[in-house]
């Protein structure tokens, strides 16, 4: 691979955004995502790739293999940010695809099957509540109606964002994946977690993927002046969402192994310092490699929910945004990857993502491996994101040998 | 009292301001409270008092007493609304100080003591950010520096606002109000909170005005990936917000008989479904009648703020916005109200205000009281604020008898 070139595009990419602290704001489909996405195409071409846009918008990049029958191998992730997030985030594994084609083609290197990489829409859900929009819409995870309901905080429509950009979605259904249509799907992450730099070890493989069960919770209760309303008069809507905030908590931390739950948005509506809060939106967010600890943990979640309902005289209503299946990804990619860590005498760790990845949604239909290497501190989803330039090199030069066995 | 003439002013003063959704917005001094400023003293040259405005701009009328080495009573309470407020909070006040005018006129009866009757200017926070500044100023709770470093949020100042109604702020000094000069002061008010109603009551006689303790606290943790942080490695700036949160309820619930907490500010910064909260800003809201009280809790929640900043590991910094002094109202007053309401059959609750009103600020210079007429729902500072007109006209009956008796 070519340090300088990956480095160059991670710099480009690095300056569309909203940048405070350090840290950037690229929201799916926003100008800073266009501008960003504008760039990779532009890159992509360069790299003389076939490039087109999908129905849901995903920016899609052809290297044709030498047999036109062999279906392709593809390598994807995203260039779209959290709110005030890191750099490497998705962004890694979008240039790394690239850089695997660039050192392709630097070598002169024809492969047998057609390599695609893939800039996915929305992976993050920080805009329209749900992640990973564009790789679920072209795996049949969800359908035309599903998108047709999201909305971003201001009202503005999905469907409207893509006919914006010239997306036609009623296309999607002739656009999916199927597991003849596609051979293997591989992406490159950072771990954004501490595993691997704490123990010391240059990459992850992972085995499973956790899956998210999300909810978005109403509290309303009672909006009343602060000061001449008895405590036992009140039906506040913000202790009642404390207390779940703290279930939330209590519960997850005695769940299983790897159980994790987050409530990360909490919204009172017409807040005011003499004002008892009457209405009160929040997210909550509970994620498992096992959907039998995930159970456990939602069922006492929903039995305390009622019980704050029914002490506090609130009214809670519960929207699932989400209740997905953990993913187990390909053992057999695994080991290929594996192999060409050891020979590149790189030490890994096969291990499980807490996060959720474009990569979950292929597993189920193709052979499908995820790469991680380390992130510092463990942070992402955080200004201080961050990732050595010689552990990226490391995946990238893996990844590279992985595509290569696989489409050769 | 004539119900009638009540209600035609109740009606023409509740339609100076901006509708919306049944309520009304008439900020403190602008043009839709100039309005209703000007209507009041019209009908208050009709009723015959001696009309003039002070230098702090409230509107003041004079019924001359047969006795002028007597000093006078004076009642009062203001026009001004929070935005989109209700239409009875104040106005009734104001109103119902008129009527009793209106009432011994119609009866023709000469009191010993003159009777001043007073609209108070931007008794609401909601444009200047300081509450009851008429009587605070003619009260000398606050001085001529402390006034002329009011802005509203468009940068006008109070004095500006002021010089355009033609006051002159530097006459203020002559203008305030002692023992000697005030004999007593009286306001009626809506309750502003659910106790006359649910407990089936027809008047409250208010005994003591809590006093507010308002803290606005920054909670800085760390912004996480929410699937790939254990739940051991997380700094969770909500979480510790929520322990506070039902920790302000919970001492307060365990305080004294009047100690009331309320967190109505809760702000989660860059708030995502899939971030661990790295910062929260949250206000805290404790009242009481008794400032031990008060000071016991305070210093209980202290506690529990330092101990969820160091057992979490999350910065907190706190900012006091005011610790206020609850006011004693007059004994002698409270006794000679409970006396008329008995002779008319209203029952009646000695109660404590949470609330703050004009009459807190002469509560330590003259004998003051402070009656409450039921609000229906508990509701104030809100489209749906309303009181029954009987209620209003059961405490302008007592408020006249009792105006009768401090005057004759």
């Amino acid at each position: 691979m070519n340090i300088h070139r990956f480095q160059e595009n991670f710099c480009n990419i690095a300056q569309y955004g909203i940048q405070k602290n350090g840290g950037v704001t690229r929201l799916a489909f926003t100008k800073e995502d266009m501008d960003a996405r504008n760039y990779l195409i532009e890159a992509m071409r360069r790299a003389r790739l076939q490039v087109h846009i999908d129905p849901i918008g995903n920016i899609r990049g052809l290297r044709p293999g030498r047999n036109s029958n062999l279906s392709p191998v593809m390598i994807g992730s995203h260039l779209d940010s959290v709110p005030n997030g890191g750099h490497y985030d998705g962004v890694v594994g979008v240039l790394a695809a690239l850089e695997v084609i660039e050192s392709l083609n630097d070598l002169e290197l024809e492969t047998q099957r057609t390599i695609e990489i893939v800039n996915f829409s929305a992976e993050e859900s920080s805009r329209f509540g749900m992640a990973t929009i564009g790789s679920k819409a072209i795996t049949g995870k969800i359908q035309l109606s599903d998108i047709e309901s999201l909305n971003d905080k201001n009202g503005e429509s999905l469907i409207t964002v893509l006919n914006k950009t010239g997306q036609n979605i009623t296309e999607l259904p002739n656009s999916l994946i199927s597991s003849t249509s596609l051979h293997a799907y591989l992406e490159l992450h950072i771990e954004q977690g501490p595993v691997l730099e704490t123990t010391g070890i240059n990459l992850g493989i992972v085995t499973d993927i956790a899956a998210p069960t999300r909810y978005k919770l109403s509290i309303t209760g009672r909006s009343d002046h602060s000061g001449n309303t008895p405590m036992e008069m009140r039906y506040d809507a913000l202790t009642g969402a404390a207390e779940i905030v703290l279930a939330v908590e209590r519960l997850t931390k005695n769940g299983g192994k790897h159980t994790v739950g987050t409530v990360g948005e909490l919204v009172v509506n017409s807040g005011a310092m003499n004002v008892i809060p009457g209405q009160v939106n929040l997210s909550i967010d509970i994620r498992d490699t096992s959907m039998a600890n995930k159970n456990r943990v939602i069922e006492q979640l929903q039995e305390i929910i009622e019980n704050v309902s029914s002490t506090r005289q609130l009214e809670i209503s519960t929207t699932t945004i989400c209740n997905d299946q953990p993913v187990k990804l390909s053992d057999n990619i695994a080991k290929i990857i594996a192999k060409h860590a050891t020979k590149q005498k790189l030490s890994y760790n096969m291990m499980p993502s807490g996060a959720g990845h474009d990569a979950m949604h292929f597993a189920e239909i193709v052979p499908t491996g995820l790469i991680f290497i380390p992130s510092i501190g463990g942070l992402s989803h955080n200004p201080s994101e961050k990732s050595n330039m010689s552990d990226i090199v490391n995946g990238i030069e893996v990844l590279t040998q992985t595509v290569i066995e696989l489409t050769s």
